[in-house]
């Protein structure tokens, strides 16, 4: 982002605090937890104002809006929605996967313990419906009504795909296909809808939001590939995590699916109890051995071709669109 | 209910069912807990046709509706909301709560552990925003919209309700106020919502449905403290449960909230780790004695009474109310 950029993410966390000031009426504790989990308090309380998490989902959608219209503003209520939908998912996903720690923090079930973290979810969850019916104020109720009923399809993507991913975890053996239906529903799906959002709100034309949609749905897909490709081959100095992280943790993801299905060796590896000190380089070897970097990293360049060609068919302003562009680059420097 | 009541349930049975469908797409085992925690299938997916529940939040919604119009069915995507939102919130609940039993049969995260029962409810709080969005299909957006905007606010009420229930459980002292404040998002919220939206689909008068909502408040907190009533004081042959259930599990309900503020000994009694064999007998006594019992049957015909006023200030059809009237009264017997 350069010095031009307008100040999408200032604006939108006064927005943020604002929704959930309006529509979290606080009482004996109720809000802390939600606070806690945007990043604005600590667990007693108090002001604590370091960053959560990348706000990619309302990036996309205030750039979508703003490669169409001046008025990027008026998608606001909407990203605010997105963010929120996300740190839901968030609160419940660390109970799921039973994560201690997010963003450097204890997570909400560590500290208040898991009953009250489903709830702190099931607020945040609420608050994004709030946050998205605002837009009610500006806008024509048949248009919030479609920004509904999508928000509610796309709710669903993401609990199928949630469903997925445990799913996966206990089953031996995933294919492909099966991994790229969860990652669109998992992923995809609100960045694929934080884009139609944008553009639906700046152009009030379904038709060409749903081009932005496309673009959104292959981006996600492209960008978790991409995620799933550092989480083996990633610079530890750039992307912050140990090198191979994915491989120690046993993340089926794509390479390593790919790998799986190809290879008998890497199969007998990868379901030792314990990995050995050899063992981590051994399955690196087997995983160029058999192509797993190779069509993982032609798979990412599969999903980015299209959601450029989908980009292109939504017919962005030609003077508005290099925000949007450079954010696409940003997000996809090759950091391996 | 006389035989010529409307084939409410019958015809709910049939939109729960259609809603679900439409708005689930099945795959790998995603819809299974929740048509299971509906009461449509066994865990293992093979039909199952116990009834679950009294669907008491429709049949208010269908029967407010129903004193204002003939037409109740334009309700029923409304109707199906209101019971999949309550069965989100029991299939967190029992989580919550760690209840292994609900309707006779084991909870979702009893069979299918708490990760999966977190998704499964969250799945479930989706498909009632997605029923209710059904609404469009045949109601004006903007009142569309309306509705949106009070189920939000019902649904952080619910949760605010939640809050406060968990955080009592902790608590040594909670006064009757907080009591009733906790009961107010839990119970009698979604209930006052229900009465409210029945009556908005059927008049279209944002001001006469208002009047429906205090009906539905308070009604829901009168039921809330007459249940509360039943859990010491019951007729086990009719309740289903054994007499002085909600003592023997220490419930912090209303009357034991006013006995505690109101005697030591009873204090001491109910902090005692292990009851012995008197002790039940001695609460009893203290309750009565400190007059427990005649304050909550008030408090209860307190609620009762608005809510009965708000009902004639509603101005139901006087040849169309009767089967509400009857309702109420069924939901008032005195089984103490």
């Amino acid at each position: 982002m350069t010095s031009n950029t307008p100040p999408y993410l200032a604006e939108l966390d006064v927005a943020l605090r604002q929704s959930v000031d309006l529509h979290l009426h606080d009482e004996e504790g109720f809000g802390l937890m939600v606070r806690y989990a945007l990043g604005w308090v600590t667990a007693n309380g108090e002001p604590y104002n370091q960053p959560t998490g990348k706000r990619l989902r309302p990036l996309v959608m205030l750039l979508c809006a703003n490669a169409i219209s001046e008025d990027w503003r008026s998608a606001l209520p909407a990203a605010v929605a997105v963010e929120l939908l996300h740190n839901f998912s968030l609160i419940h996903d660390d109970i799921q996967d039973d994560s201690p720690v997010r963003h450097s923090r204890p997570t909400v079930w560590k500290i208040w313990g898991i009953a009250n973290a489903i709830n702190a979810g099931d607020t945040l969850f609420t608050l994004a419906y709030s946050a998205l019916a605002d837009l009610k104020d500006h806008l024509d109720p048949a248009l919030v009504v479609e920004i509904w009923r999508t928000f509610n399809e796309t709710n669903i993507e993401l609990t199928r795909g949630q469903h997925l991913d445990m799913r996966f975890e206990r089953q031996s053996s995933v294919t492909v296909e099966q991994y790229l239906s969860m990652i669109k529903g998992k992923s995809a799906a609100l960045i694929a809808t934080s884009a139609y959002f944008g553009a639906l709100i700046a152009s009030k034309d379904i038709n060409r939001a749903k081009h932005f949609a496309d673009f959104g749905l292959n981006l996600g897909i492209a960008f978790q590939i991409h995620d799933d490709i550092l989480g083996i081959w990633g610079d530890s100095s750039i992307t912050g995590k140990s090198a191979a992280t994915d491989l120690i943790s046993r993340k089926k993801s794509l390479p390593v699916l790919h790998g799986l299905n190809a290879s008998d060796r890497l199969r007998e590896l990868y379901n030792k109890p314990v990995f050995e000190e050899d063992d981590l380089e051994a399955i690196f070897q087997e995983l160029t051995v058999v192509g797993s970097q190779a069509y993982t990293r032609q798979q990412e360049n599969h999903y980015y071709t299209i959601a450029m060609q989908s980009l292109e068919m939504a017919n962005p302003d030609p003077a508005l669109r290099p925000a949007l562009d450079d954010f696409v680059n940003f997000l996809f420097q090759r950091t391996y």
